[in-house]
């Protein structure tokens, strides 16, 4: 097959290298940063570029961007697309985008289906683009109702030959509102963890815990500020449920209650077994 | 030399393991359960039982237990230390733990040290314990302003050849104020983050941000309520911070304010970057 990737950064580098590496496809890619694609095709994670020609060629097409970017790239290429072709955004917010691209795509003789992979790391860009990124990883779909299911039968195909593990089709409503707490809540939190003034002299006195709860700080503040705005009602109250559960170990602390204390972190540990229970 | 080891979970558990396998040292070992000094006497973990006989041979005992337990067996076993040997525990909180002793050991023959070693898991008991925890770890030491230098070399000696690589020296309330944070509000945050009901749909919706933040989630909120209550003043005020500072974040998403929120996302980035800086 053709493969187009539009945007090549972390999540579309990785996608083009990943076919390369796995697959016997083609890549055709664009990037709006010149030096980024001249590196894509340097190092042939790209065999060519996405071009509004090409575009026509591709049998899948992989819509890498930010959120505004690939409604808008969508809705602009609505015409160019492959008759028979797939078309499928890899964005972190699935709503505004399923909602904002879906006047542009209906009607159309291509399939457009919202995916979003669940795989990323702490440094962005296409520097950091690897082919193994999505082994083992899951990736949620959140296709139209009216989808074709042999055209969803394709792409998790395609999916399934880049490394990805588990498929999980869900709605975009679902999506964002799990990924509000799984994924969003997240990097708020490690973000807000990092400025306490105690920070500044961690080293020595740190393990795991701290790495952990620090490791999603350095967010690129410019694309998460798109991906939580778009996402702001299931996101905030996620974190107002956050700020009042510690709320109420801060009033044990205050109170000097052990047993209150205790019964709290009792739910806490009783409850990640239960989930981690149901999981396995 | 000969070392005692009272209490045998997975930080006493894992000091015998590590002494074994990388000194020659011979160990004592004591645990209230009997099943767990077997399984440590059959591991070839210890050599045999610390007694009160074997209690004035040995050259340094470590103190493996909770603090309130810790602060107990220093006091009553206090007539029984070798003269000129070294006591150290290892609990998490050293201000109680060292005030708490500090009677009972002053003008003795033998010198004790509060220590921390700056490593765990997210399951303890014996069972968990591992030789190798300690390799690469920190361990924080806190001796009273009139130990003896010599003695306080002995100790650091004996930790780097159990695989600690960073040593630091610091005061109790130093230690107890950054560990607040560093450990202790890690844990509160991991404990109530997993408590959404949202987290019961997390599987496959998840990757790393989700399990870095739940995994010491799973506590024993016995041993972690006796940690938090004797640290409540720090604890307390590094958690208020952190509910200041997510609130923060909740109301610009209220407020619809993307720029205050990208503000607040640059300002956690960019102390993360400052502070991986100044630690590299």
């Amino acid at each position: 097959m053709n493969i187009g990737i539009a945007g090549l950064g972390l999540i579309g580098g990785s996608m083009a290298k990943a076919v390369k590496s796995r697959t016997g496809h083609a890549v055709f890619g664009f990037d709006r940063d010149p030096a980024v694609l001249d590196a894509a095709l340097g190092e042939n994670a790209c065999d060519g570029i996405l071009d509004c020609g090409r575009l026509r060629g591709c049998d899948i097409v992989l819509v890498a961007l930010w959120p505004e970017d690939a409604v808008r790239w969508v809705a602009e290429n609505a015409d160019s697309f492959a008759p028979g072709g797939i078309v499928s955004d890899l964005c972190g917010v699935k709503g505004s985008v399923c909602a904002g691209v879906q006047k542009a795509v209906s009607n159309r003789a291509f399939t457009f289906i919202g995916a979003h992979p669940m795989a990323g790391k702490e440094r962005g860009g296409f520097q950091n683009a690897d082919a193994a990124l999505f082994e083992g990883a899951s990736v949620l779909l959140t296709p139209f109702p009216e989808a074709d299911e042999g055209q969803i039968e394709r792409l998790l195909a395609f999916y399934r030959s880049l490394g990805f593990e588990r498929i999980v089709r869900t709605t975009p409503e679902e999506h964002d509102r799990v990924i509000a707490y799984t994924s969003q809540l997240a990097h708020i939190v490690s973000n807000a963890y990092v400025k306490s003034p105690t920070a500044a002299l961690h080293h020595g006195f740190s393990a795991g815990s701290y790495r952990d709860l620090t490791r999603v700080a350095r967010l690129d503040e410019d694309l998460w500020t798109q991906l939580f705005m778009e996402n702001s009602a299931p996101l905030k109250a996620e974190l107002d449920g956050l700020v009042e559960r510690l709320t109420a170990y801060s009033e044990a602390l205050e109170n000097g209650d052990a047993e209150t204390l205790r019964l709290l972190l009792r739910e806490g540990r009783t409850t990640k077994e239960r989930i981690d229970a149901e999981n396995d």
